[in-house]
């Protein structure tokens, strides 16, 4: 292990390679609660391309496993080192390209963070969409590897429908270029979109092209407060009929609400025991009719209280009780974040599953949902040390992903597969479609290198 | 040869399998001019997914070239019949096995016309956006196959924009299910994106899940006049800048309004050299203010003529004949239709080139670009019966499609690869590119069956 990284830092400038046992353990695990991690023979910085593909090279030859990683974000377990591994961390490489106003498109370095990106585009009149959760951290280049979505993706769709091009280094240690720069084309397979949402498996993407959109009207903002899930539901299901593609469509529950409530006193529980958060973002008057027919659909389907706040700060003070969520549930306990996604029409329908089989199991179970699209954030909040209580919530955990595939689901939205859903991939995708990820796999990375035990087993 | 018609007989039910030569041979090409073709041992018209099946893992243990084929609308010759190869025609899959207004998805057999698919949506109130100006005859399963594109593609995007997922069968005779019905998921790698746009060459595709929009409003037409190629440039530039996407941006060159004058007299070349036709449709006020500033933007570049139909009559008239050019095009000569794109900005500079290389090469090109995004379809004219004039138009496609490589651009924008696009496509990708194509196509189609020699040499 030592001649190794010995040999990697031959291959690099001074100051990439860091093997300092301490330092390297940062580099272990992303945010995915219960997943396993080894700890790293060494985390190599690169800040060139050429870097990158000297060490994949190096490691294919040695057969060395090698995990990409962008800030660590992660919540399924896909940026976990594996023992003796070597962590490729792209935080170096941070620079954004070029923006170029006329083409809406940027290019980018993969370690460039999500919000910096954006706030970039900003001064150009131009946005990029894809909003996650984690984007005041997350890379571009980690929202590639797992096709981030976001709460505006209902709307404007998921990473991988931004990225135009990517250069990438693939397991063989050769460095490619895939897709284009241009709006438009169909030259050969659509390899770019092959690499956004492969996990660091197929190969390490080295720079991004990616399409932006014009700066949006503002978004006018409306919530309502019901008194159960079905009622939510049908609020939702409203939505949807009245042909209203909104720019977000948020479901927070009562143990959500109170999570938030009982940390930062909010009053958050008053008003209801479920919120929905819609915002509309047509231009001009057209956004303000939308915003009224969204108020009107949460009217009718029975909401307790409804407003289309026109105080943004109001507004703004709602959708900030979301983002509260998750760290409001994390003193409580273990969060198991949940990324199932259903139809949509099914949402109230897997709402009451995770009710009962939170019940059931004995699970205390939150969730948060991107309603619009039918993707749900179940949180299964598990007493920190207590062994029962996650094996307990390991079981939900499974038992909502096998729900969700039952409804004719997907197993994992916009978090990835990572560790944590090889198993439900296992039961979502068929024996033959998991050869054919074998059989492409191998194309790109015949050592079997790149993040090797993720997504499927070899 | 006899032995494998009658084996392939055996194999399906009555009626399914075309023997007779001259029914055969009106299976043997597509539209694209200049591009080679045989004659098919035998065409099969599958009614089930099962039959495809059958039919490729038959044609795989025989070693048979399998070529898939919606209605032969076409232009690269992609579906074009290798000689003594089975086509597999979808035209008996034709039908629409489900529209979903709440989830906003069809589901559809490859055969479906796309015009008839767009008119069931509407009765739900909902459009499937992409629109090849073959949208009248051309199939969704062909659609699917070259990832084809349209005139309001500069907004909405293309067909693989549309795929959430669908049924294939590789070359191995194995029915896959690739992608999912929700709105959102990224379980595993994107095979149903990997399968769009390939031109038939990794499976054949039986049944397709495509995402809906609700239906739109009304567009506001705009249409402008210019006396020369760069002002028009300088129009589209403009629109850029100001941040309105159109749903249109056409242009059409003085040689395409004369041919359409000479055929039909409506004095088109009257107003000016070029034309330039936007289309706009953001709800209610908001479309009359995009089509009042794209107005602005082409009366500053300098337009002779400017105006904003408000007469949906005189709007459409317009539109017709821009749809016109091809067929009075094809009554002067063998019309050579390129399909290049071109990063926006540069649309001025490659219609320079276009000009450049007809006058050098003695070649008549007359001009269609998607201006909004980059594609133009610079139409080569040859006399019919006239050697030497085809031999200057194969030299002159072969200049138009360098220019663009040479300008960041592609070979291809929404027509596909085909065998017309194949020199081309060898010097836009890289070897190691061209590399990972051979070894994904040999994942999916070990046997080599599947459309070979298109797209790129084996």
């Amino acid at each position: 292990m030592i001649r190794e990284t010995a040999e990697l830092e031959r291959l690099l400038p001074p100051g990439r390679v860091i093997t300092d046992p301490g330092r390297r353990s940062s580099f272990a695990h992303d945010e995915a609660a219960g997943a396993p991690y080894g700890v790293p023979l060494a985390v190599v910085q690169p800040r060139e391309t050429a870097e990158v593909a000297a060490v994949v090279a190096y490691c294919a030859g040695r057969g060395l496993p090698v995990v990409a990683r962008g800030a660590g974000t992660g919540l399924s377990g896909g940026a976990n080192a594996i023992e003796d591994c070597v962590v490729v961390s792209f935080a170096e490489m941070d620079r954004i390209l070029r923006i170029d106003p006329d083409e809406r498109l940027a290019v980018v370095q993969p370690g460039v963070v999500n919000d910096d990106l954006r706030a970039a585009c900003a001064k150009h009149d131009l946005w990029y969409p894809p909003d996650p959760a984690s984007a005041p951290w997350s890379t571009i280049g980690g929202n590639v590897a797992t096709n981030a979505g976001g709460v505006c993706c209902v709307k404007y769709g998921v990473t991988r429908d931004y990225v135009l091009g990517l250069e990438a280094v693939t397991g063989r240690g050769e460095v490619v270029r895939l897709g284009r720069q241009t709006a438009k084309g169909t030259a050969g397979y659509e390899l770019a979109g092959l690499l956004v949402g492969s996990e660091g498996t197929l190969g390490l993407v080295t720079e991004v092209t990616l399409r932006l959109r014009g700066a949006r009207a503002p978004e006018h903002t409306v919530v309502g407060y019901f008194d159960d899930l079905p009622t939510a539901g049908r609020a939702v299901a409203n939505v949807v009929a009245s042909g209203v593609v909104p720019s977000a469509l948020e479901l927070v529950d009562r143990y959500c609400l109170r999570a938030v409530d009982e940390w930062k006193h909010m009053g958050l529980t008053a008003g209801g025991d479920v919120l929905l958060l819609a915002r509309c973002d047509a231009p001009g008057a057209a956004g303000e009719e939308e915003a009224d027919t969204v108020r009107a659909c949460f009217a009718a389907a029975g909401a307790s209280w409804s407003a289309r706040s026109t105080d943004s700060t109001e507004a703004e003070t709602l959708f900030a009780a979301r983002r509260l969520v998750y760290p409001a549930l994390e003193r409580i306990g273990l969060v198991l974040s949940e990324d199932v996604c259903v139809p949509r029409t099914l949402v109230p329908r897997m709402l009451a599953h995770i009710e009962r089989i939170a019940r059931e199991q004995g699970v205390h179970i939150a969730s948060l949902a991107h309603a619009g699209d039918g993707n749900l954030h179940p949180m299964l909040v598990v007493p920190r040390g207590d062994g029962r209580a996650m094996a307990r919530g390991r079981a939900a955990f499974e038992l909502l992903v096998d729900q969700a595939i039952a409804l004719g689901g997907t197993v994992t939205g916009e978090h990835g597969v990572g560790l944590l859903k090889m198993r439900g991939l296992g039961k979502e995708l068929s024996p033959a479609v998991l050869d054919l990820h074998r059989g492409i796999k191998k194309v790109l990375d015949p050592a079997g290198i790149l993040n090797p035990g993720k997504v499927f087993t070899p």
